[in-house]
């Protein structure tokens, strides 16, 4: 049906979601994988003629030497996930878009990230610019070698500790000059970023890392007419409160405290034991809640590195709430999600349709994408129901 | 505001459920309960002036001596629950409604409702007619006694056996000739539905069983211009699956299996042991998912007597389901409420906003109630928050 | 250091547990696995030179055409379980010993299990000795062409339905007769039992099926100067039980109820999935806390066959109980384990500590090895530290 | 029986603990409690003799203006605890007791505890020795005006921060003349045990505070000839550590890791969220799985203040091991328990285990009260079973 070529961009190629987004795909494409838990699967998108995995060459940064065939064969052995035949079947695809990846940067990226980065080839730069060079030489490079009709990039890196921005990020008159500084104005999340958008390609944040969400980047998205969506994918815990809390609300159940822990121990748990790169991910993860419900139940969130545990994140919740009369009562959850089976898909959701937004001429903020997020950008419903809505709304068909 | 005297009369007024709903209504009469859990409470039902807890008078049918007080007492002995002082400052009021308390019928109600039956001065009746015959009496003479507006008429008796229907029970024509039989042709719930639609009363079903869901019977209601509303109280696991399952079809996962096991000890437990009365309540729990997400996933679903738990049902649920790339997860849940704590609020909600229906001139089912149920009455969404837009667009309000 | 050679015998050999046994001897053979969950790998066993696993030939009875190796793929397959390169290592010598597999008998091994059979070559046998004979000449058939020392007998095949005893299993003269009738006197799990006894063979039933737990065989295994072990191998929630209750009991708590749900997706569970299979298992995993306890709390125990779990058995408890002043708390546990994981090398330690007092002239019941069984043959003890305890008293070793 | 005169003397007296401990003891006396989870009621204890209740009287320090009524109003009112027909019959005997509360002492008790402090008549002590003299005339006057043939003096505050100990806490001859230094060479809880010990009382730590474990406080014992036991009372969590870790070990499962998150609103809980305080205790409770299984496996221990809920502790521990041929599996346990419950019929426990010791002449560590805490003084041994068993032995009867 279509024809169009597209080049799926990862940043944080080699990790457990960008290798089994790749992985994914050419599963898809070689019929041996299915789409469940593709959002953009559903019937409601069928209309929309969405980008069809094979039409897809995936490429992208990464800071360590792992390839994509080595991240399956330690998820494999690790997680005890992918069947041999699936990623048998995958090899070939996954080898030949090994040859797609480039060393990225590592300028403000912080010591937790910058700890594993082993490639020889990884190009140290002495500002900002020259590194949003580095990086848009590698975007363009991909492009033409393969012909591409779109090139979508998507953040799936581990995350950085908390940027605090400041008065020179609020316009892009302000923030340019900053670039040729010795000082780097922008963490690493942003100068890929500002590659991306600099060159009109559409921009996901999957992480709770700054990226594009500036003043100063949006308005660099705007002038060059791309698109871009984040922050932090919504895959499980906070996907959970954001179902759950809409619920307490309607039946107008006071909550009393929402206390969560997260363990796990895939490498983004490794780097958010550094509790500067956590505090930025339990953010995200802390207002959800407080804003469905309207006011500040005590909340607690938790985030611990356990080895054993792997790609695998278990997530228990204890829900204190008051009903009639003054009675308090308890709702439990423990969710066992693996994470990189989680995000993949969804990145896959979130390429396609910011392609497709791309395609129809949009531009900026692409605040119908909601729902994808922990932190949806432009968008301070959190409730998933109703940020599922305004998906439908933009599609124009209900999901069922 | 309000001048209007309502009565609200309750079927099996003195178990745990109607018990917790006339002190909620003294609690909030009194000045010394909440609103907290009463859905009417929430905002978006300002501007429609239900009636308020000074305007009710309660009373109802029982077939056992229990008395509110009594029940009170017991439910904070053996379950830990409502503050002396609350229930304290209650007690004029509840032993003022007791006087209002009438035997009700025992007739077709089933053997192990029967066992709990011990008031000295219940009538036995030898046909339907003859039993609907003095329960409108008694609902008469309440309304008269207490020269009231209007009368809501709550079903939250326990849970009958399954009475299979026939054609007999499809029209009106066919059924009233029946109503003289020796062998009564509809279960006690349905002597009650008639008696109070047959008078033009509002009819709630709390339970789930038979009441007013047959052709018949919603032609009576018709006739009497009468509203009705059921089946089922949806209070806890149910609400749960109803709010969980969305989400599983909207990230397009794929449900395996969904087990439930619930374990409480109250009276209605009691009664639910016995398997002819279990199977009506696991009928009303088990359509919900596979209504939700389109396909039947292997589901179970138990619930078990476990005398020390009394009121309070603990509700295990484990959700298998399928993710990317054929990877198992899952999802399991504790619910630990109270029985009575739930449902009383819903009763008092329902009743409100059926009597405002009934003041509107509506007439037969109310579906925009559906989200109270959880197995509606006229509706095949099973969705809550699906459910709560309908009750929403009734209201012409969002909730937030 | 040992030169005997050992012939390990499994009843149900190619189901999950009896795989799992042979492929962990395999994998130890080969030293590709570790002693990781072997008991009998404790320190406090050093001294007593049990049969290393160089040892060992396996061979067994199936009344399925599956071999080893398509258990070990359909495991891998659809319960994740076995690394790819320790399952390629052992499959030389699964291959050989497939080639030991022997038909096995049907008779009176009821309804459930006789569907399961697909093999061409199922002998069909008009009496009980008749049956006994072909399952003995197999036995002998085995020891002479591998020319093995000593050969164990190990029932790892699914539940029977419960068996009434009478009279006349109360002796074996009372017994032997019967043998000829036409309608056989004992279950399947006997018939093999007797087989083995009756050649002096070391019988262990890892099931709750009958086996040898009645007068007659016991009687038939001290003439043969043969000993037996079981019944039922304690391998996760009855195990937690005989954990747990002690302590219950040692603070002085009472308890109130203990609720345990069990769901798990094998073959085994398919078996227990017909009711009669089902009251076999529940029998024996019922009585543990009682007796613990030395009172009877309200217990309830489910065992559910759910599809998508496979192998792996899921159990939630609920164990509700009374502290100080009246006050009633909560323990709930949730295990997550794999079912032939879990049993496979409990089969391993009874087989090697079985061969050891057969070595040493013991005859009859092994009562010290009670902590490997749910239900202990010749003990009432179900505390698993006191069961432990006689185990380190005949090891005259403390585990540590 | 017994004529003897006790004594309770109880540090921190009007906390939940204490309070429970006295309503707890009241009960007894007047026949409206039960014996359910005191340790002491078990038959095993019948032929010591121990006190009965009856024979006591209850005093103690309390730096906060509440008593015990207080205590035990906010109990029912926050926790749902106590019926009230059992805390009414008590009022007398929790009235005549307040009587014998004394303020106590905040010398180097840490700011957090401090900070509670609210008694109009506090005294302020300038050195450690002046301290100590207060708290014995408090302790004297006790004994005098109740004539008391014994005392016994038991920690129950709330947890200071810890405490490092240096070469002059290594004998008595060095620490002596630091009593009399401006900077208090000990915390607020040595403090109280020195008062104890130096009048020859028996005084039990049922805290992780300091208390008597340093090498000159049991020097004063010995040359006392006081008996004292301790460290902090194994109420919930580490009880359950305690009895699983020995099935891991005994299974020859590895644990790969063992993650505790504790929640709890009560005042301990407070003092607890001041992190100093809460080393000391975490500090407890992380030793005791790797003291068993003689490994390290990866550990976590959280406790945290959730207001909600008081004193219902809720503990959920993720317990990850490495069965058979490296599978993974998961046990999981939710701990749902009252602490003041828990905690005090221990209380009782210790003081009529350590009063018969005193009794008995025997002077020093009671090493055979290990099973009562999470980090017995003098005793290495964490497995609650062995610990059980020093019991049994020093008893000279099994439990059961």
């Amino acid at each position: 049906m279509s024809t169009r070529r597209i080049g799926l961009w990862l940043i944080g190629a080699c990790g457990g979601v960008g290798t089994t987004a790749a992985l994914g795909l050419a599963a898809l494409r070689r019929g041996v994988g299915e789409t469940t838990s593709l959002v953009t699967a559903l019937p409601m998108f069928d209309a929309l003629h969405l980008d069809a995995p094979a039409d897809f060459v995936v490429g992208g940064h990464e800071i360590r030497r792992s390839g994509f065939r080595q991240t399956v064969r330690e998820l494999q052995k690790r997680s005890s996930i992918f069947e041999p035949d699936l990623a048998t079947a995958c090899q070939d695809d996954l080898e030949s878009w090994e040859a797609n990846i480039r060393p990225g940067t590592l300028l403000n990226s912080g010591p937790s990230i910058a700890r594993l980065a082993d490639r020889s080839d990884l190009k140290t730069s002495d500002t900002a610019r020259e590194a949003i060079e580095h990086l848009q030489a590698d975007l363009r490079d991909f492009r033409e070698r393969h012909r591409l009709d779109q090139v979508v990039v998507v953040n799936v890196s581990s995350t950085e500790p908390p940027f605090e921005t400041n008065e020179i990020h609020e316009s892009l008159e302000r923030l340019k000059p900053e670039l040729d500084r010795r000082q780097a104005p922008l963490p690493a999340s942003s100068l890929y970023a500002w590659a991306a958008l600099d060159l009109g390609l559409p921009y996901i944040n999957f992480t709770p890392s700054l990226g594009a969400s500036t003043p100063a980047l949006l308005e660099l998205a705007e002038q060059r007419r791309a698109v871009t969506a984040g922050k932090d994918g919504k895959t499980g815990e906070t996907l959970m409160k954001s179902v759950l809390a809409p619920m307490f609300a309607l039946r107008n159940w006071q909550l009393l405290s929402w206390v969560g822990h997260n363990i796990f121990g895939n490498r983004d748990g490794q780097v958010l034991d550094d509790p500067t790169n956590k505090a930025s991910k339990i953010r995200t993860k802390d207002q959800v809640v407080s804003s469905i419900v309207g006011y500040k139940p005590q909340t607690l969130v938790s985030i611990e590195y356990i080895d054993s545990l792997d790609d695998w994140k278990t997530a228990w919740n204890h829900i204190h709430f008051k009903g009639f009369l003054g009675t308090k009562m308890t709702l439990q959850f423990i969710w066992q999600g693996c994470d990189s089976i989680l995000a993949a898909p969804l990145v896959l959701d979130l390429a396609r349709l910011a392609l497709l937004s791309q395609r129809r001429g949009e531009v900026g903020i692409l605040s119908h994408l909601a729902c994808f997020f922990k932190n949806p950008m432009g968008v301070t419903e959190h409730d998933f129901f109703k940020q599922f809505a305004m998906l439908e709304r933009y599609v124009g068909e209900p999901a069922a």
